[in-house]
């Protein structure tokens, strides 16, 4: 392995992008903004996706697959659809290449689409151009339909994980008779959301509403849940939009309601990305390398034999398969790793860096003691332990370290979500201290974009079931009846 | 619901395109070319991706993901892979959409990219040109990896599930340092193949080796699984490709070896796509609609009451739920259709339509004598039985008919495979019977591609293990050590 990470307080963003290599989670590739998600990166997005695909299904949601690419003429059917991402789109204009008789390959200058295609951005357009042959009456209704696939923004400054032209997601797309309805789903997938990111990816997050600002392109309302990450940014993990008619419109798509009137069908589309990975790694990770919430982790344990000796080695090996047995049967994974080209010390440091929540290490008096060495990977810590009941009490340590990170990562975003009642208190704790910060603002857009301009910090949300306090705009001094939470955000 | 399909006999290529519209397994979209997987054939297409995932990591396999994008250049590296897929590519030349002042959105002709995009159609490239960086000692050796994707090859003309501009799939890419390994490997992969074939989908399968002309683009040797579909086509189910050196010495992948000596890698592919939807339907469905195996059927047993009245719906219910109790603790996946908004006759003939495997209908009689009505999909016959052990009962007829449709579809393969030693038999068994047709070929690319233009039918593989044989070609009368297999072919 090669030397450390540069640490956090050093260069936070150098630790993060060291961290991403290193652990082997993904790396850029030849194609500008564009990311290769190496294997023991993806092994834990496929574990993110499991849980997401099961609670979708859970809630009455399917699958289903929509084409990539989206003609020209459809993204311009809704006004501030277009205007949110035409500026980052990549284009199909041609659909052939050939030999230009030298040898060189060269687009076939004959093979010019008609209309040119765009590589998904997003899919509400041609998704609802589609509901337009699934739904006649009200008999059809609701769809609730979730696509697992790849999208493209063009982006400009691009890092992996976070902000990449390329990256994976799912995006569901749900169709409704009346607006209460999609508003209930709009409202139960940004739960589902919130529950997956707090009680699977260990990683506390606030429940709210986007401003006007910072609404999706073509939504009437953004939800989103906001995370804190350790260099004090926010990080917005998901967000679930209340379309209202505007798509159903755009695409005319009616349905004829119980009482046999003709009307437009009411919309929902919500998306969580591989930007959960970026979160996933800032919110806990260390100087040491990634530390995985064990839900997640692609191996919960790893077991290191430390001997003299293949006789030795075979001994070790021996009670290990008793260990691993009994992990098997609780449905923990596990890995021994008995390779004899490295050393342990080298191992340790391996399985630090990925992030394995637990680590047993196996030696020579182990064997006569009934003993094993557990050592955890969020405190670092390590004890001589008897062997009964190993698994029993993994298991347990297991649901410690799950509860540990979460708790430390809330106390960590308690800690700082600072009140303030002035925009030079505001400032002072942007600059000095970070996190969220909890301010009085005059609900107008013109105050959030000065705001903006002048600190970066964006509103991040408005969160669900906000403490109604009267108050005074921190910029303008206007009435306010709520704080709302800003921040720096990725 | 609809009128009934077109009959097989009637047009077999109408009754296709019908069932899988009326079945809810796809549509074509409003992308030339592209298809809307639909959520009833996603889940379909889903169970296939898990078995055949729980296959690729059984043997060893990560998964991992590649860009989306393929600079045009990294495309031009490996010739006979360029001349292959250069006509067929979907190209991306610019990054951003603008308004052109009149309110129309244009391509943005500034943001024109300096090198070309293709849309991946395969991604040796791309992943050659990144394994580049993986790739240093033999102790990188092998990579076993895997990618689940979108391709996009611009196909002329297209047919749901079998040929689209746009399908899914995944792909195997593996890095080995010996060509025995590597061909090791590409057997292997074929084998995983033909066992998810066979035992999965329930279809016969045929493994062979393509002849030069039908090789991958860039590939030394393809192995293929052919099956047989109703009308007496072929289809190729599946390929795996051992590469040899080509793309490493593209790339410039070497590896340090065992020895110290600097050496190219050796390389396998392998993939199987949502055309396996199209060959799945095909092998098995009737003029009722799909008939799926049992182990690939979103739905194994639909439940239906036949009841008068609110009260005895209610008692067949709570007898249902008995059996749907049996069934859970089995894993066997049921439906209870207890609309009231539909007649049972409509919902027999939709879930015959659907391919349900096993249909249950409980009616009044039925509560007082303990018996229940199972239907078949497969042979259509029906029984009255008695309720008493019923899941163990459903769960055996589920592997009857897994078994049958396997059986009928070997039956009909045998059946429609024949030995013809003349170029005149040749032609008139494909056109009075079709099928697969074993004949003596000489063993060239010339006689091979004469018998393609002449009679459009193609080799579709020399079998694995064949029985060698002396013999003539029947068209150029020179010596053949084997028979090969013909057939048109999808």
């Amino acid at each position: 392995m090669s030397k450390g990470l540069t640490s956090r307080s050093e260069d936070y963003s150098q630790w993060y992008n060291e961290l991403v290599t290193k652990a082997d989670l993904a790396e850029h590739s030849s194609v500008r903004g564009c990311m290769v998600i190496k294997p023991y990166g993806y092994s834990i997005w496929e574990k993110m996706q499991a849980v997401l695909d099961q609670k979708f299904k859970d809630t009455g949601h399917s699958n289903a697959y929509f084409p990539l690419f989206i003609p020209k003429s459809f993204f311009s059917k809704e006004a501030s659809h277009v205007d949110g991402f035409a500026t980052e789109c990549a284009v199909v204009t041609h659909y052939r290449l050939k030999n230009d008789g030298t040898g060189n390959i060269i687009v076939d200058e004959e093979a010019k689409l008609e209309e040119e295609l765009i590589v998904r951005p997003t899919s509400e357009t041609i998704i609802w151009n589609t509901y337009k042959g699934w739904i006649q009456s009200y008999r059809d209704l609701p769809i609730l339909v979730n696509q697992w696939a790849n999208v493209v923004r063009w982006e400009m400054r691009t890092r992996l994980f976070l902000r990449t032209t390329e990256f994976l997601w799912q995006e569901g797309h749900t169709a409704h008779a009346t607006a209460e309805e999609a508003i209930a789903e709009t409202e139960q997938m940004l739960h589902v959301y919130a529950d997956f990111a707090e009680n699977w990816m260990a990683m506390p997050v606030v429940r709210g509403k986007k401003t006007a600002n910072e609404r999706f392109a073509g939504a009437l309302d953004t939800l989103c849940i906001e995370a804190l990450m350790q260099d004090g940014k926010a990080l917005q993990a998901g967000t679930s939009h209340f379309l209202g008619q505007n798509f159903a419109k755009a695409f005319d798509v009616k349905f004829a309601s119980k009482e046999g009137k003709l009307e437009h069908v009411w919309a929902t589309s919500w998306g969580v990305s591989t930007r959960l990975m970026g979160a996933l790694i800032m919110a806990h990770s260390d100087d040491q390398g990634l530390v995985l919430p064990p839900k997640l982790a692609p191996i919960q344990v790893v077991i290191v034999p430390i001997y003299k000796g293949e006789e030795e080695l075979q001994q070790i090996s021996a009670e290990v398969e008793k260990i691993t047995t009994a992990l098997k049967l609780r449905g923990i994974s596990f890995k021994y790793d008995d390779r004899d080209t490295q050393r342990p010390g080298f191992k340790f440091a391996e399985y630090e860096l990925k992030g394995v929540p637990v680590r047993l290490a196996f030696g020579g008096r182990d064997l006569e003691n009934n003993t094993i060495e557990i050592a955890r990977r969020d405190t670092r810590t390590k004890e001589t332990i008897s062997r009964d009941d190993i698994a029993e009490k993994i298991a347990a340590l297991l649901d410690e370290i799950q509860a540990n990170i979460y708790q430390k990562a809330l106390d960590f975003r308690e800690e700082m979500t600072t009140e303030v009642n002035s925009y030079d208190e505001f400032k002072q704790v942007l600059a000095e201290k970070g996190g969220f910060i909890s301010a009085h603002w005059d609900g107008t857009s013109e105050t959030e974009s000065k705001i903006k301009e002048e600190t970066k910090a964006t509103i991040r949300c408005i969160p669900l079931n906000n403490k109604q306090e009267e108050g005074l705009c921190m910029v303008t001094g206007k009435p306010s009846s709520q704080r709302v939470l800003f921040a720096m955000a990725y």
